[in-house]
C-alpha cells in the first residue's frame, strides 16, 4: 500500500483544525493518504484537475471538508466517479447547518456521503473510507476491526460515570 | 443593445417554472438576455466554459437559479468576475432553506448577490440586473424607472382590499 | 455477480415509495441487491441479526432508509463494519429535518454516509454504493461511467428550457 | 426499597455533566437508582442486554440521555416495555436540536417520554420517574409532594428580583 | 378497572383528529380513560380544577395534546404531581415545531414527558401511559406485551416491500 | 400617577438580567410600575391571583418575561383582559427560539403582544406599554415623545462609525 | 366612537385573506376602524405619510400585516409613537418564519407588539387593540369582556370531542 | 474617480465591526466610498433622504448592513433604483438567521442582493459592488482582476495545511 488511497482535501487552511481528525484516524488505521487545501471558489481549476485526475493517480476515496456554502464535496463528486465523503465544517454564524445542507442536499445523480458537522464527522469520514477500502484490502479490514473492538472495550472498561476514567470503587 | 447583456442559467429544466419570472421581467424591461440549462453537478465542464467565456461574449450580469445543495451560482462566480446573482429555487423537503443557505453563505472572496426563495427572487434578480445595467445604459435606466412608477401606481390605485381590484365604493 | 452485493433496508413499508428509487438505480446499474423491511424499533433483534450477518452473507454495502427519529442506519452501522449509507425519508411534520439530523449527526466512531432527504437521496445512495463497488468490480465501474455519461448527455441535449424536451427551434 | 427502581444510562461519559442532575434529584427524593454508561453505537450488545433484562432486575423506569444522533433512548424502548424517558444532551454544533429530534420523533409503536434539552431535562426526567413511581410507592409520593411544596415556597419567599435572595427591604 | 386511569385532554375540538389516536390505542389496550376538551387559554379555571382534582378522582396519568403556543400540558403538570404526557399537535404555519418546543422545553421542576408531533405522538402517549400503568396493573402489562408482540409480528410477516401486504411471491 | 400602571413579572429570578431593561426604561419614562417573580409552573395559583386581580388593583398593562417553554405571558393573558406584552428570555440551548414560539404562537382568542428575544425585547415592552398608556395619560405621551426625539438625536450626532462617539474630524 | 380608532394596514392585497380576521373581530367588538393597503417597499412615501399622520387623524392603535421580509410594521412604528401591532402573514416558502422574525426582532427603541403567524394572529391583533382601547373606552371594555365570556362558554358547552358540536349523549 | 461611487451604511455603530470589512475591501480595490450610520427605525427621515438623494449625488451602489429585524437594506431599495446590496449582521440570539431572512426575503418588485451573514458578507458586498462598477470603470475592473488573481495565488502557495503558512517541507 505505498500509493495514496485516500485524498483528504479542504476548502481553507482554517478547516484543518476539523479535518486533522480525519487524517489522524487514517494514520491510526494505517491508511495511506494525501492532504491538500483545494478551494472550490478561489481555485476552481485546481479543484477540477484534482478531482478529474484522482482516480488515475490511484485514489479510491476522497474526503472533502468545507464550511458555509460548502461546494467543495459536491463539485469534486461532479468531476469524478470515485466515492466522495463530505464533512460539514462548523460555520461561525449558523453553527454548520449551512455547511450540512450545502453538502448533503445534492440532487439525484451526483452523490456525496455526508458525515456529521465538525470533528466527529471528520473522524467518521476516515472510518467510512476505511470501511470502503476494507472490502478490497485485507489490511484495512483488519485495522478497522481492531479499531472497533478497542472502541467497544473502552466504553465497557469504565461503566460508571461517577468514577474517574480507569478508577475503581 | 443587440448582444445579450444578461445570462439566465439554471441547474435543471425543472427550475424553469421559477426562473421564467426572471426572463419575463427582463423582457418587460427590454433587456436582451440568453437562457440556458447548465448543471453544476451533471455538466461541470459546461459550467466552467460558460462562466469563463461570459465576459468575453458580452454578458454583464449572470443570474443563476438552483435548488437543494445549490452550487451553480457560487461556482459560476468562482470562474468569472462578472456580478453573479443567485436565485434559490424552492426545494421539496426543506422549502428552499437549503437552497438559500447553499447560495448566500459564500465565503469571503467570491460574492453571490442572493435574492428571495422562489418566483419573487427570480423576478427581483431581473430587477437587480436591470439596476446594475442602468448605471451604464440609459435605456435600461428609463425602463426601470417606468417599471417602478407603474408598480407604485398599481398599489395606490386599489387601496381598499375589501373591494375587487379596480373597483370603487 | 450472482450473490447480493448491496442490502437495501427500510424501517417501514411506507418508506418503499422513497427507497424504490435506490433499487431502481441499482437495477439500472446491474448491481445485485436484496430488499427488506427491518424496523429498528419494532424488530430490533432482526436488525441486529441482519447487520451482524451481512458481511458473511457477502454484502459489501448496506443502504438504510428511515424517517422521523431514524435510528435504523446508525444501529446497523453499530453492528457491522461494512459501509452503511443512510437515506432520510421525508417525515410528515418536520419535512425530513428530523430524519436527516437523526441519521447524519452520528458521534465519532460509528459512521453513516448520509444522502439527501427523499427520493434524490435514495437514488444517490445507489450511485454511491456503485462508486464504492466500482473500486473492486470492473463491471460496476463500467456501468457507473456509462450512467454518468448519459446523465451529462441528457442535460446537454436540451439546453433551452423554453422548448419542450427534445424539441428544436 | 432496597432494589433499584430507576436505571439512569447515558451514551458517553461526557454526558455525565448533564445526567448528574437526574441522579442528584433522584437522591434528593430518596429513589434508589443505578447509573451506567451504555453506548447505543459503540456497545450495542450491552444496550440490548441492559434493556432486555431491566424489568427482570426490578427496574420500573429507565432514564436515558444522549446527544447528536441520539439513538439510546429509542433503542432501549425497542427492547423493553418499561417506561423510557429520554434526555437530549446539548450537542456542540446544533445546540441539542439534533438530540431532541432524534429522541422525540419516535414512530408510532415505541414511545419515549422526552424532556427538555440539557440539565433541566435531566432533572425533570428524575421528577417524572418519581411521579410514575408515586402511583405505586407511597414513600415516593410523599417525597415528591414535599419537593413540590418546597419548590413553590422558594419562589414565594423571594418575590422581588431587585433584592438579593432572602433579602428584605 | 372500573374507574378511569387515564385522562385524555386537548386544547381544542380541532385537536381531536390527532388525539383520537391516543384514545383508540387505550381502547385497544383495555385501559379505561376519559376524554375532555380543556383549553388552557379559554378555560383556565377549568384547567386548574381538572388538574388539581385528577389524582383524587383516581386518574394516574394525564395525556394532554395542544398546538401552537401549547401551554396545556405544562400548566396541567404545574397543578398536579401525576405524570403528564404531552402531545404536540401539528400547527398550520410551523408544522408543529412551535407545539413541540412549547411542550418539551419545560424548566427544571415541572416535567412533561413529550411525544412526537401528530398522530404518532398521540398513539405513543397511550402506549407510554400503558407502560406506566403496567408497573402496577397486571392486566395492562399483559395487554401491552401482547400489543408489542403483534406489532413485531406484523413487520416480520411482510418483509418484502415490493409485494403487497400479506402477499407472497 | 401614584398607583402602579404597569406590572412587570418574570418566571424566575434569573430572568431579571433581561427584564431589568424593561423597568429601567419605565423609570426613564416616569411610568409607575411594580416588579414581581411569578412562576407559571412553580406558583400557578399565584399567577392566577396576580392576573385576575391586576385590573382591579389599577394596572393597565402587564409585561411578562419568561424563557424556554414560556407559558407565563399566555397564562396571564388567559386570566385578564388587560393588554399583556410578552418578552422571550434567551434560553441556553435553543437561543430563545423556544421562548419566542411559546409566547408568540398563541391561538386565536387570547393575544400576547410579543417583543424581541432578550434585553432589546424587554426595553421595547416598556416602550410599547408607554405607547399604550400615552393614549390616555398626557405625561406618559410627553415622556415618550421626548425619549423618541433623544433617540433620534443620538444617532444623528455620531454619523461616522470610523470616529469615536462624540468625536469630530 | 364615530372616528376610527384603529388602522388596519397590509403590505399587499394578497394579505387580505389573513387580515380580514382582524377587521371581522373589530367589527364584532364594535371598534371603528379603517382598512388600507400600504406597501413599505412599493409605496414608501405613502407609508410615511400614513404613519406620521395617524395620531393626528385620531387613530390610537395601528395593526400592520405583512409577509416575507416584512418591513411594514417596523417602519410604521419608526414614524409614529402610537402602539403598533404586527401580524406575520404566512409566506409560501418559509411558512411565515421569515415574516415572524422580520417583525418581532426589532432593535431596542422601536417596539412592535407581534402576534402569531396567520389568521389567528390577525384575530388576536384585533383583540389586543381592543384591550388597549378598553383602558380608556368603557364600551370597548364591555364588548371585550362579553367576547371573552362567550368564548369560554363555547368551549365549556361542548366538552366531549367525540360528539358533534352541540350534541348530547 | 473623485466622487464617491459606493455608499456604505449601517443601522447602528455596533455594526461597524462587521461593516469595516466592506470598507477595507473597497479601499484595497481603490473604490471611493462614503460611510454613514443611518437607522431605519430611529432615523427614518434620514434614511429616506439618503436613499432618495443617492443617485443624484453620484453613488452607483449602496451597501447596507443591519441586524435582527433588518429593514435598512430593503427600505433603501424602496427609495432608490440604484443596486442595493444587503449584509446581514450577526445578531445575538438567533445568530443572524433573523437578519438574513429580513433582508433576503424581499417581495417581488424591490430587490436587495444579499450576501452572507457577518464579516464575510461585508467583504463580499464590497467585491460585488466592485464587480458591478467594473462593467463601467476600467480601473475597478483591473483592480478586481488583480484581487482575484492574488486570492487564488494565496491558496495555491500553501497547499499543505500541516505546514505553517509559507513554510516548506
Amino acid at each position: 500500500m505505498e500509493k495514496f488511497l485516500v485524498g483528504v482535501i479542504m476548502g481553507s487552511r482554517s478547516d484543518w483544525e476539523t479535518m486533522r481528525h480525519a487524517t489522524e484516524t487514517l494514520e491510526e488505521l494505517g491508511v495511506a493518504h494525501e492532504v491538500r487545501v483545494v478551494s472550490a471558489h478561489r481555485t476552481p481549476e485546481l479543484l477540477f484537475e484534482y478531482a478529474a485526475g484522482a482516480k488515475e493517480r490511484g485514489l479510491e476515496v476522497i474526503i472533502a471538508g468545507a464550511g458555509g456554502a460548502a461546494h467543495l464535496p459536491g463539485m469534486v463528486a461532479a468531476r469524478t466517479s470515485l466515492p466522495v465523503l463530505g464533512v460539514p465544517v462548523q460555520s461561525r454564524s449558523l453553527n454548520g447547518l449551512d455547511s450540512l445542507l450545502s453538502i448533503v442536499q445534492m440532487p439525484g445523480g451526483i452523490p456525496v456521503g455526508t458525515l456529521a458537522i465538525g470533528p466527529a464527522g471528520a473522524k467518521n469520514a476516515a472510518l467510512l473510507a476505511a470501511a470502503i477500502l476494507a472490502n478490497k484490502y485485507e489490511a484495512v479490514s483488519a485495522a478497522l476491526e481492531r479499531f472497533r473492538r478497542q472502541q467497544t472495550a473502552t466504553v465497557l472498561a469504565d461503566p460508571d460515570p461517577r468514577l474517574p476514567v480507569g478508577g475503581d470503587a
